[in-house]
């Protein structure tokens, strides 16, 4: 591990000398080697996929593993789209000239090396790897156990690419060993690798937090609330519901719980029903009158799971007691990542986003829309939902770090 | 522990509905009742004292521990001048319309709670309560041993003032206890303790990195280089080595080893050799001619210690064959602190600037101006030699992060 480590350091060190078009030219190849190569990664992905059914791995991760050439056409294009993004490095953030005769200039650069542990996405493995090499950073990929062959497929596609674009071809490096001892060791390489993402669940992150002497990005975990307050639009409330239910289910910025305010319970529960009923949603909740409850088949409440993400087209409501109660609801069960208000009332309005302590935080709006490309970054590196560094989507900024540049005339401290 | 890390989490949550007028009224009375209660720190302190010197422990430390009248004044003009910077919470970082029809800002916010480990400089106490107390921060301060009856009277104080200001008191917490096993406790709390900034030697520092699951701030250890190279104006670098030198050599900002050009060694060394020993400095290299060794009784160079601060008025002299050497030297042995190039050639000032990698680097000015106060930040937390959050000197922005505040029209994803 170290000696991966060491030569993700120093390929970080030589790609540092190259500027954005040197960059842009070499994504372009990667792009066009994707499609170029589109047969040996299908044989190889195959292999990957008829394994994980022989160990009866369920649809779902064969579905993420699974390339096809329409995906490889897909994730040539994100390289494309990547390359066509604003480099960020080399930014002046800000400066100017000091009392003491000092010029300083704040100046982005490159974090160094990026270690990224995800699971069964393929796509992930050039995502981020064009990501990290378009801010001029090494990345050091542990792909998930499932997809070796196709990781190792796409990293030697990468690097011959890299190659011919006269850059360090060890800037995009694979782990593809998935015992667990040799992470625990790359963990510990805080000396060659600057920044971890862990992509999965909570075990994972909970793995690199207490295991990592890497800065570790958590997030990705969304348990989202919405929060109907009394005075809002409640026919449009209905819509917005769904759609942050319904549009993706999967998605860390799904709504997992609903809370109603009381004062509007009565009304607004049994149109809730029905509506969601037609969108296959399933209810979980104490709150609906007898006749509701079995009229749309709503099922009880389960306390323990308020904390967690269903991932799927069940929703937990609750009916809460005005806005403190939704605010410490969501303070005790959240997970900082997208909370929403409906509401007419400014003040309330105003009261939520500044006590509610998450990434994203929305007035009369979807959880949805927490994303780096809805956000206008262009790019999505992970969802953060911890406050050091970045918070919420991490576009390419969140790859880079600033060094302070300093110039005098041969200039002392008084 | 847990109940000081919620008690903090809770007076966080408080705290962060204050404005600045209410924050800075708080200080006000703090930095008054600093004074005004003069007395009984100084005679806590005096305990302190009393019991170090009996401990045998060293002058130096027993300096930075001691409390006197003036020192009092001077920490109560700190907290009156923390009171006067500009407030960075609230700041709309960025923002704008995007195509879905969904407004959007970055807002920023306080952190939250601050976990601070420190030594025996009671100062530190007042000085991070009062940053975080402006930012909007509950913090945790665990002070040295040597300081605990001083680091108790600083906190009951500062609590009573915060009490009659309306603030809630628990903002600020000591934990006096000097057991690591409590300290491990602590470092494990990361649902309620959202930035650890340890401010001691490298033990601590990675002590806190192999223990702490809540994010870590490393910094403030400085094995800080200055390059002559061959074009410099070789009579003004003697001034800026002098002043990178002797200024303060007990700061992570002071130069520990010089590296001198081979091309223009011979001429300079000998020169070097008379002004730094004009100044008391003692220098331990290899590289100088055995009369001029015997004159100015320059030590052999320590190889062991090239990673290591001086912290006092030595420093190592090592030759180097061009700026590529001096680059990979300062790679190998330096901390990401501050380096410098001394120099009249724009292309090597400007390879030195993208290539050596570091929170602070220089052409032709001394390292001793990486400082929050010189920089213009109006105040220091720490340095930071790590890339994630902040880099270099910290200020009050490094104590804040920021949400998302987004607000539609009952606005769904499309």
């Amino acid at each position: 591990m170290i000696n991966i480590a060491k030569q993700a350091k120093q390929a970080s060190i030589e790609l540092a000398q190259f500027g954005n078009q040197q960059k842009n030219q070499a994504l372009f190849a990667i792009a066009e080697a994707l499609e170029s190569r589109t047969d040996e990664i299908l044989t190889a992905n195959q292999q990957d996929v008829e394994k994980a059914k022989q160990q009866g791995i369920s649809e779902a991760i064969i579905d993420r593993l699974l390339l096809t050439p329409e995906r490889i056409i897909g994730i040539a294009n994100d390289v494309r789209n990547v390359a066509s993004l604003a480099d960020p490095v080399g930014q002046i953030i800000d400066g100017g000239m000091l009392d003491s005769g000092l010029r300083i200039q704040r100046q982005r650069v490159p974090l160094g090396v990026i270690l990224t542990i995800y699971e069964a996405r393929p796509n992930v493995t050039i995502d981020v790897a064009s990501l990290c090499l378009k801010t001029g950073n090494a990345v050091i990929l542990r792909g998930g156990k499932e997809t070796t062959l196709t990781n190792a497929i796409l990293v030697e596609v990468v690097q011959t690419a890299l190659e011919q674009s006269g850059l360090p071809k060890l800037a995009v490096q694979a782990v593809t060993n998935p015992d667990r001892a040799l992470l625990l060791e790359l963990l510990k390489l805080d000396r060659y690798i600057d920044m971890l993402i862990p992509r999965g669940g909570a075990g994972l992150h909970q793995f690199c937090k207490e295991n990592s002497t890497i800065p570790v990005i958590v997030g990705g975990i969304g348990v989202c609330h919405l929060y109907v307050e009394a005075s809002a639009d409640l026919d449009k409330a209905l819509g917005v519901i769904s759609n942050a239910k319904t549009q993706r289910p999967s998605t860390c910025n799904t709504l997992e719980t609903l809370l109603v305010d009381k004062a509007i319970a009565d009304q607004f529960l049994p149109k809730l029903a029905e509506y969601l009923s037609d969108k296959k949603v399933t209810l979980h909740s104490d709150a609906f009158a007898e006749n509701v409850q079995n009229q749309w088949q709503i099922q009880p409440l389960d306390h323990d799971h308020l904390s967690q993400e269903w991932l799927s087209l069940d929703l937990s409501v609750v009916v809460v007691d005005g806005i403190d109660h939704a605010i410490e609801h969501i303070r005790t069960f959240g997970s900082q990542h997208s909370e929403s208000i409906l509401t007419s009332n400014h003040a309330l309005a105003q009261k939520f986003v500044h006590q509610v302590d998450a990434a994203a935080v929305y007035i009369n709006a979807s959880t949805r829309f927490t994303d780096g490309a809805q956000f206008g970054l262009g790019a999505e590196v992970a969802v953060s939902t911890q406050k050091l560094h970045a918070r919420g989507p991490m576009g390419l900024e969140a790859l880079t770090t600033y060094k302070w540049v300093c110039e005098g005339d041969y200039l002392s401290r008084a």
